[in-house]
């Protein structure tokens, strides 16, 4: 063996001595990983230890040797039972809501198909009838919502009009001698398309449609339509197309669906900010077209924050296995995989960012909760710039898991790799990411008194020595927050400005050329707001437990610092740092990486994934176990 | 309709007025697609063409509905027909190389599983027949091989060793006595994994193995194992377990392999550079293990085009589907999702970078069909650097294309969705790219007097004035070229110092301490290669037609551009561009993609997509012909 030995150490091998690991130990002092957990999980903890162990039922094992038909109907049987267990109500949905996000984000933990599945049952369509509905439609759909007797669909998008809601073509006649509204798909653009659900078995569909009633278009409204019969034959009038295999998602039977001159009663109006009666007089509380459109697609909002917490919990499934396995996994000699430092750099920020996003979506839930209209435009950016992030983050963050663990990232049973091609349609669903991010520009551009202080901060530009002393206020989270602050206020300035330079209607064109800063202003809110919120999190965790504070201060040291160290670019142009400054942001990174990273079975970085709280039999992936006895008779 | 269009003009809608779209029409004067798809295809036009129109074939339509085994059947019967067509031999290996592949790089426009499947067959497990066998080997498998009578597989890979071949644990004893080698798995770690072809189909491998011959260890060498008898029965002391579902390339059947004591004949050793005598003496002309094992694995280079060639090819079937829908598609009112900046900005620079990479590609085939044993480092690091910036790039692109289309991105029968699943492998196999840039750069470290002369550069570093006349520089090839070389020279010269500071023990902790750093100069290395290339390419191909050199000059500009604005920071950090620089940097990309992207249908970079040569029945995507029909009756 000793040929064999010189061998081995002639090799290019990168595996040098190893480095010094006591360092990034010391966030573990004191640190109880329930503690943490317990912080981060915020609410229905029960609910969701629950919801877990009952997922132990075998119909929840993985099978992906199945055909797209079998992987459908196995995914409505584990809806059924799912929904039979009673663990929630669609009645949650306005009397509790955390409760009904708790159950829905648990679900993801199990399978992306059963998440979205009852996701649009349950939140778009159920949730659509409680909140524009009343009494009546409660009381007549909201039982077969809770035993899935009546599937439901939600029918928005149309063919030729994705982001765009409001120039929808679908119409909605009301016919006063009948008393019927008349639904109709007037071209083939009008079509309903890519409605979850409707493919196979939805029977029931919240339907938005351009209501005309006496010859006066009244804008976009909502009717329950049903698309099947209880027997599941398609209705008189109805047309829907199978949408067929997709790249992932199979589980859920997406439809395109057509009407014509399909009937259906007055009542059929989700009716609680809009009414028709009987002689045929509409009547509102709400007079402009566009404010009842606002409220019709407000509850939106719901949705975007369950796709942004299934996007987090993605990352926390992905970054828990890709870590385990790294931490046993040696290449070129003795050397572990997460010792090398490109491998650190792959996986860690990406730890931090689902810590921060996760603690962004803590504050999200809390506003939402409150429940105060003074909140509506926070939440509005908050849920904007966080989905958006949050999902953009995700497709990055799997996409180095699956790298990190080679071709066992690529096998389904090690989940990452079928997380990436199930969850890459959460980029552009719910809100594409680039116009949702533009929204949250435009919103910060509207605020006039923002504007100007961001444009008279922007004009005396402040200037960061992040390579005093070492290197130290590179990791310093204060430091880093006004950095991110300065970013963002050049950015909403400049765009200002470049608004401002252009007259009347040549300020869309000029906005319109500036869109790549615009899309970088959503992000530099985003990512400011988020380790903003971090900071504050950290601060009253350490009220409660000063180790479970440290952890998350830690954290956010390298969400900003990894943060700021992309936008080097602009931050090196627009003078905030230098060339020591942008060495030192790396050097913060690099440093952290090893901090966290380093330690192979003890590293920092997997008591941090413990406090994900995710089980054994929901993390599943052989990988994150025992990868020597892979095949292993 | 009133209300409605006064309702569309309010919308929150980004469209601004039409820009003046005439500028980019320029680089279309007396462009000819097909004659710039001649200068493309180089080699074997009619070879494909004839291909191409083969898969016409119904068996090759592509069904997303089936069940794993039933799409590996499938995948197997595609193989079986395409093979039986003898378009080309195994035997083109070696004396025909550009037919080979040219014949292997058409299937991956059809489905990748098929291409792969095909791929380890012919060039893993055949070409190494070829390569490493005699003519004995050659008449005993290579009939088979062609007629598919014997699928054959590469038996490298271990649990226990990914990127590290040369630690392979799986042992061949010879035994003098009764001249056999005695083939071994000794731990559950050396059994042999990821083996295409051999869960189902495969009846040969060739296995690689550290040989020790009369107590003697010699390094690993190849054998020819039989894993199936002609029956399809599993040989005696041959274990295989179906490593089941994956991510993507579900037509392939990998296994995981054990040996127990499994005996084959002296002549299952490919002896073209080793050999074992009846006494059991063993004589090889190469008498270092090291060099012995270079041999050995020299024909990787091959697959690793095939590989490099494929994410090329994906890249421009998924950019030819994104943008051909966007052109035709428009969101919010009349503008198309293409006359965006943020949709141009996420396509253009990719196409640049698919025909930069073409064009290497070019060059790499050029360089190996030359065979000139002086090229033998260039090929390496060539290869190993096109290889990983290819599949790399080809995982932002298509994720790009796949986000641009929306929700349509995301369905099956369009294509870009599932190419993303199936050619996700490519990051990670033939090399993981992680290691491929840094033997790259370590390649280029080893070179003394480059790095001398890279250190004296760096030492006195150029400033390059990108603003001057209103930005010109940061759009001229000749510029950005330059200053791809000195971003280069300064990564060279940085890790070289890094490297020298430390002393004797410390220099792979050091460098291991930089290897951000390292895979940095990987890609710096490869990008200046490329442009560099590019620009030769143009002034050839302007020899011929002006027209065509204008085609890729410009698209040299906009790939020079884009990547030295993705190395803004670094540049700027270094001083070699200034705030103002940057700027020039974005407003060159911008300019481009504006230019290339504007116009709707008669786009630029349309006409370019045109020079791809993808036949409609291989580009399939319905939103890449009328999206407005899709799912009409």
């Amino acid at each position: 063996m000793a040929n064999r030995i010189e061998v081995l150490a002639r090799q290019l091998t990168l595996a040098g001595p190893g480095e010094s690991q006591g360092a990034g130990q010391e966030v573990l002092v004191g640190l109880c990983p329930r503690k943490l957990e317990a912080y981060l999980t915020h609410d229905n903890a029960d609910l969701r230890a629950r919801i877990f162990e009952f997922l132990k039922d075998p119909l929840y094992t993985p099978n992906d040797y199945l055909s797209l038909m079998e992987f459908r109907e196995l995914t409505l049987q584990r809806l059924k039972r799912f929904l039979d267990q009673r663990f929630f109500s669609i009645r949650d949905y306005l009397s509790d809501p955390r409760r009904f996000q708790a159950a829905l984000e648990s679900l993801s933990f199990c399978d992306y198909s059963l998440a979205i599945k009852c996701g649009v049952h349950m939140t778009l369509c159920g949730g659509t009838i409680c909140k524009l509905g009343t009494k009546k439609h409660h009381d007549a759909y909201l039982p077969g919502i809770d035993s899935l007797d009546l599937p439901g669909c939600f029918g928005m998008t149309e063919l030729g009009h994705g982001s765009n809601v409001m120039g929808i073509e679908t119409t909605a006649h009301y016919d006063a001698a009948s008393g019927e509204f008349i639904i109709n798909t007037p071209s083939n653009e009008a079509s309903k398309i890519w409605i979850g659900g409707s493919g196979q078995h939805g029977k029931v569909c919240t339907v938005f449609a351009q209501l005309t009633v006496g010859g006066r278009w009244e804008g976009p409204h909502v009717f329950v339509v049903r698309l099947r019969d209880d027997a599941g034959r398609i209705m008189p009038g109805v047309r829907i197309k199978d949408m067929g295999p997709k790249m992932g998602l199979n589980g859920v039977d997406n439809g395109q669906i057509w009407f014509d001159n399909v009937r259906v009663s007055r009542d059929a109006l989700l009716d609680a900010f809009a009414s028709v009666d009987a002689s045929g007089a509409y009547s509102s509380p709400i007079r402009s077209v566009a404010q009842r459109f606002g409220t019709m697609v407000g509850g939106l909002t719901t949705g975007r924050m369950l796709i942004a917490q299934g996007a987090v919990d993605a990352m926390k499934i992905g970054l828990t296995i890709a870590l385990r396995y790294s931490a046993a996994r040696p290449q070129f000699g003795d050397k572990l995989i997460l010792d090398y430092l490109t491998h650190q750099r792959r996986l860690l920020p990406g730890l931090a960012s689902t810590f921060a996003l996760h603690l962004a979506m803590k504050r999200l839930k809390d506003l939402v909760a409150a429940g105060r209209p003074s909140d509506a435009k926070t939440i509005h950016i908050f849920s904007s710039g966080i989905k958006a992030a949050a999902t953009w983050t995700r497709v990055e963050v799997l996409q180095h898991c699956r790298e990190a663990c080679g071709g066992m990232g690529f096998l389904s049973s090690n989940r990452i790799g079928n997380m990436l091609n199930d969850t890459n349609v959460d980029v552009t669903f719910e809100g594409d990411n680039t116009v949702l991010m533009q929204s949250v520009a435009r919103s910060l551009l509207e605020d006039t008194a923002a504007v100007r202080a961001a444009a008279a901060a922007a004009a005396a530009p402040k200037r960061f020595d992040l390579a005093a002393s070492g290197g130290a206020p590179a990791s310093d989270p204060a430091t880093l927050l006004a950095l991110l602050r300065a970013r963002e206020e050049r950015l909403i300035a400049g765009a200002a400005a470049a608004a401002a330079g252009a007259a009347g209607g040549k300020k869309e064109a000029a906005l319109d050329d500036q869109q790549d800063r615009i899309v970088e202003l959503g992000w530099a809110y985003t990512e400011r707001m988020c380790l903003q919120n971090m900071l504050a999190e950290a601060a009253r965790a350490s009220a409660a437990d000063e180790a479970t504070g440290r952890a998350l201060r830690t954290l956010a040291a390298l969400y900003g610092a990894s943060r700021a160290e992309r936008a080097a670019a602009p931050l090196l142009a627009s003078g905030a740092i230098c060339g020591a400054g942008a060495e030192a942001l790396r050097g913060a990174v690099n440093a952290a990486c090893r901090a966290l990273g380093g330690g192979g079975a003890r590293a920092p970085a997997l008591v941090l994934c413990e406090a994900f709280g995710i089980p054994d039999h929901l993390l599943r992936a052989p990988i994150a176990f025992n990868w020597r006895d892979i095949g292993r008779e």
